[in-house]
């Protein structure tokens, strides 16, 4: 057992612990949710750290040993080796505090291993005045959170071009089967299925390209404005030193923002973040919606869709198969949206010079991102890249339909069209045959 | 002209205004929208207006006179010959106050007129002092804001309760109907269309029922608290008196808070008659999309339900017609459900001893309750009262099904089930045929 | 290894697997979330399929050894021997068929090897036909999940109930602490903190009157109502019996739906369930605020309340401490209302005769319950139990305002005391000097 | 009285009417609500109708005096002479084709009139086979909006940068008054009233750049599609003409869209648009409350801003004063951000190849745009212009406050840093006295 302080009292700790007291005191304050803390955030504030060791050794205000040692400890982290030790509850009070606690203590207990001394002898490299120096949570946190956005959407960006590329493919494929096309779920003209998926594949492209232009905004950070964005603590040549670092660990083009009391209390950039997102998965949901019902069936719906069985359907009906994956890539949709409002709520709701409430943002930015990323994955290797297309049930339906009488309208007027539909759809005769055989062909010529 | 004054300084008024400094003020102050604040919410301040007049005579506080006048001229508003002039901004800040302060100026100038004095000779009857006596915004408009809505719901109950009556009417007369039931628009086993009607019109009934249970909720009212729910100014005899007044005038059963400070600052009741109505919402949208759905067609769709033709549905495919009420209804639902968000947001950002986004929540109840009213009105009338059931089309896809195998898995298991209907579908053959004449013949007498 | 076939194919099955072929596809097909089905709604299907086996028994559809065996299992599972065995990914297709079908081929396989027989030799126990006898997911699925919101719903009353009795001592405790009362973030009348506390108490049991309320729509089930409600294979006795055993096991007074077709279809249940939550979030959620606000300082803020010190504040600041648990509980808050706007989108999504989102919902309701449950903990344990009321404070600012002016109005009249208010404000000295000392006297005999 | 027809029947006009039978019948089934469609989008399908008049002119489709007669009635509709004429309910079924058929109806009577024809002589000038030549619903009314919101958009910019103006002028003006910064509304560093001036101008300055950039997005149309994008019935040549007269006529630079089908069906830009409005309005919202909570008191709250007094604050406390400005903005963000789930629903419920939908998002849209349009207004002029700091009590916060320790942290460690501050507010004594003279004295040189 140690003993560690603080401002409000002491507590022991086993001598084992790579806790510090903050760490401690947060674990037991926030035992909430059956979640935690994303790995690639705490990821990312670990690259503050070793960024911010170099600068602040540069400028002769960390010794050399120190900063090897957090650059090392970093180093693991990254690595993965210490995962199931940097674990603490999603849900937290502190505006992020007890995360960049974790990281700092966590940091300094191991670094102390490294050098040889025994944990919480913080004499020797200390939590605060050495991990965290020249840092306040209030730029760390927000900065590592868009770090941890911008990588994870960079990662949603391949399963979103994949699946644009498996639309693609099938825009070729079904370019010639004919279908009829469908205003407010009544039959309209025909198109084909190529144009069809083509629409799908080109309304993904669009978000994918909001995506890559949201991720720019993300790469201006607040870090170096310290508390509320003063840049108190951290001295000009550190701020300059930390960006080239970060930049360099990172691979990531971060630069500081214009304005630092700005970037730390205004958080429109996650809002924005939320709202991309929020227009992907309304664009994925209408088109889970449109293959659920052009699979429908196999008898009695439209059948014009065979999306590959994936499993029975269900316990008491034999046989049945139902579209299951549109229908989890729905509930993802769904999911988005929701936390698309925690995310607006919580980002209205900040005070004065801080937002304590990032925490909630990043669980739930975190969460779209990556449920969007698996939902694409799955529509495409388990719905799109094998869906079928029953073209003899289409072609019955182009031709059975009224859609010709649109194309007769300019030859013999609106409301001659209207009436022959209308006789058509009455007593169930072709509008080839109800306007006479000669006739037809030669308004045929004109259409061309 | 005539100078009014307030404590923060003078203006010049038209000499045949009623409106006072204050509703001159607000008029400047919330120039926002095309939208007012609602007539049935002007009508029930003028109500507690008058109980309290009542109220403060019968203490003693008022003279007969006044007290007389005052009811006199809420009676004219009552009767509707005041609606051109009592009007201001449905968004608008202060809580109330302006709306409250339209009513006393209002009022008092109309009083003073009915008693030959000049507009603005407060002296003989007051705004403030007088048509406010024992009042504030803080317990007046909440209460008046209950009242309301509690009006308006009990309008909408009645068009409500004719779509159900309608729903089971069509439950009877649609009472043996078989149609094929799908879940997850894949075919499962046959049911009726009474069933399908049946099952609407529960569902609404339920809604109702919900309305019913939030209105007696509505009639708390923290009326007599004045500031804060303090009670300051506001005597106990009186608050005795204006239950009464009120209970009689509006022939609601008005009782007080049994926390008047609770009552004055958390405004959950809303959020939780939102939430009715939004459910409510919910469920017509569900029908609304089922009728677009079993409407589609005429050829290439379900195709069991006709609707009545309301309307031409394109300007260029002529003779097409769109389940165009179904799709109004809708659009009611979606807004009825970002009011709801509107209503949470406001209700949980009220802060300490009031909430000061009262106006813009009552005007989001109010719009849509109203919508909704509208909304069961037009479905009913324009769209299920004339509906039609395509059975030629629906007895087709119940005996082309494959339901059933749902019916022959207690008998000869589900996996052979399974695989009876899976080669039903390949091979397109009936599942009878399939089993065979007379297996089939047994199996069904076991079925019964 | 072992091989099992369903409607769509074969696939080996490690011979040691209590997965059947159906689990196993619904492992490949929802890898999406970290998150996995919840206990409880695993259990509550459990406790179904052993009262079913029991109401098979009885009619005599299967076995006693079946039946015992089948009852056995689920006693263990309902012990908690098997949660490692009984996760899948929450995020699903297929309206809980896979949820459903995990219960019934672990049952089956478990129940085979307590027979001494091999896993998968389904001739003895059938994970369709045994276990799932008389049911489908479309009536098992949606009761289980009502089972599973009651009982979550009633270990949230607990903390609840904690809450406002701590609320209720409070109240008690600083029933004279006089404070300023706030409209509008202004000085507007005196109040006291017992009052404040009184009324956030009255508000949280408000919201657990209204939770118990629904908590009885809960126990309304589509329970052998089967397929879409239609009660196909579910026997007249089967229903009576599966009823009286599951009300004995769960000790939940479950009944069967009046409209089994409606039950199983329409969520609105769920949306009001939501809405309940929410209602009690945003109460959670002003109060939160409020504690925020009124703990504000230690300087340069309100000051008026001293909430415990549960962590250092800040990682750069030394000394500050910030009410990390109101944050906390109000980022709880924000996802309940973004959960609640994800269950209103899945709720309406529904077609026809079953709403394929119920996954989604009942995971959302499940977190937004757990939440809250954690929230009022904390809160309660953390934040309220230790709350400290700075009373000098709050009498100085009392003393100082011009509060005193409201009593005044009905005296002097409201100008009179409007200028006399504008007056003390400017020249900075008290109203009661303004009066005059004499004047000021009568004027309080007056006021009494 | 003249007859019209349509495939649904006749119905008797007033000779007088403009209306035509598809006009009358929208206005017997969207009795709805009590807002019509904005008078913008009216315009923008009048100039589309003329654009397209020219354009099927120019092609050879119509004779000069049909195409000239329609462009002088389009001008007489730009110039406002028909607003009272031009009135439908915002929510209505069908897509907008009652919109569209109103314009086409009323242009042709009107023109009709013009020509020295009767009304309803459709022989002459016809509704659908001249004024909608070439066109169809599915292309003439999303173009319409989108030419709308553009223009909404752009008027929106005004009020916004004349916002961000007067927040510079501020941060100058401001620029030396120092105030506590406050981090979770606990006191944490100083800053000047200055940089939070600033802060608010930047952040929307970044939502006017995101507004331009959304505009860019809304001049892509779809206008020359027809029918669900298919360009049935409309040539090539008229699909060039009508677009370079649609920009000549609207100073717009529309050009179509790369895929008319996708632009059909999919509105993920009305999501973005809407989403766009949303962030500003978050930090609208943001503002308003630091507004209110900085304005607070004036004796028992932060009281370091004083805004302008507008009207009296209430009608029971004399001399009060509310911050009724930042309350109407806050509410107008609130309602934005409901209208945001409205459009959201809308946008995502879409089926196939059209959104039936369009109607209540472009009523919802128009209106968000408006509020904010006036919200940026009172807040600049009756708020923002007239601010006043309070300099005297910023300074008592700053100087009273502990914020020094964080300066000093760095020299004389974390830990000691705390204890200072601690041992500060315990016994109520300036860091500077508790540290001593001397060393203080020292250790500012240190700090610089």
């Amino acid at each position: 057992m140690r003993i560690e302080n603080d401002s409000i009292g002491s507590i022991p700790i086993h001598a084992d612990s790579y806790n510090g007291i903050h760490t401690f005191r947060a674990r037991m304050n926030f035992d909430i949710s059956k979640q935690e803390v994303d790995r690639v955030l705490l990821y990312q504030i670990a690259q503050i750290k070793a960024a911010a060791a170099i600068a602040n050794q540069q400028t002769g205000k960390l010794s050399a040993l120190k900063a090897r040692t957090i650059v090392d400890v970093v180093d693991e982290i990254l690595d993965g080796q210490w995962d199931q030790e940097l674990r603490l509850d999603a849900f937290q009070g502190g505006a992020g505090t007890s995360t960049n606690m974790l990281l700092n203590e966590f940091i300094a207990n191991r670094g102390l291993e490294r050098l040889g001394h025994l944990k919480g002898e913080y004499q020797y490299l200390h939590p605060l005045d050495d991990i965290n120096q020249s840092q306040s949570t209030n730029d760390v946190y927000p900065s590592a959170g868009k770090l941890a956005v911008f990588l994870q959407i960079h990662q949603l960006l391949e399963p979103l071009q994949a699946l644009t590329g498996v639309l693609d493919e099938k825009a070729v494929a079904f370019a010639n089967i004919q279908k009829m096309g469908r205003t407010q779920l009544q039959d309209a003209v025909p198109t084909t299925f190529g144009q069809s998926f083509q629409a799908y594949g080109n309304n993904l492209k669009r978000c994918a390209k909001r995506l890559r232009a949201i991720m720019n905004e993300l790469t201006e950070l607040n870090l170096g404005g310290t508390a509320i964005g003063t840049c108190v603590n951290a001295s000009i040549p550190y701020r300059t030193i930390v960006y080239r670092e970060l930049k360099k660990r990172s691979k990531i083009a971060v630069k500081p923002a214009a304005d630092f009391i700005d970037a730390t209390q205004n958080l429109d950039v996650f809002v924005m973040v939320s709202s991309v997102l929020k227009a992907l998965a309304v664009s994925l949901l209408k088109m889970s919606h449109d293959l659920r019902l052009l699979s429908s069936g196999p008898r009695a719906g439209l059948a014009e869709l065979a999306l590959p069985a994936r499993q029975a359907g269900s316990s008491i009906m034999p046989g049945k198969v139902n579209p299951v994956i549109p229908e989890v890539v729905s509930q993802i949709a769904f999911q988005v949206m929701g936390n698309d409002t925690t995310i607006t709520i919580a980002a209205e709701s900040g005070e004065l010079e801080l937002n304590a409430f990032e925490p909630v943002i990043f669980h739930n930015l975190f969460e779209s991102i990556q449920l969007l990323n698996q939902g694409c994955r799955v529509l495409n290797t388990h719905c799109l890249a094998d869906i079928q297309v029953n073209s003899e049930k289409c072609l019955q339906d182009v031709s059975h339909g009224t859609a010709l009488a649109t194309k007769l309208a300019p030859i013999i007027g609106y409301e001659r069209a209207s009436n022959v539909v209308k006789e058509s759809l009455l007593k169930n005769i072709p509008v080839e045959e109800l306007l006479g055989k000669e006739s037809f062909e030669a308004l045929s010529k004109q259409i061309g």
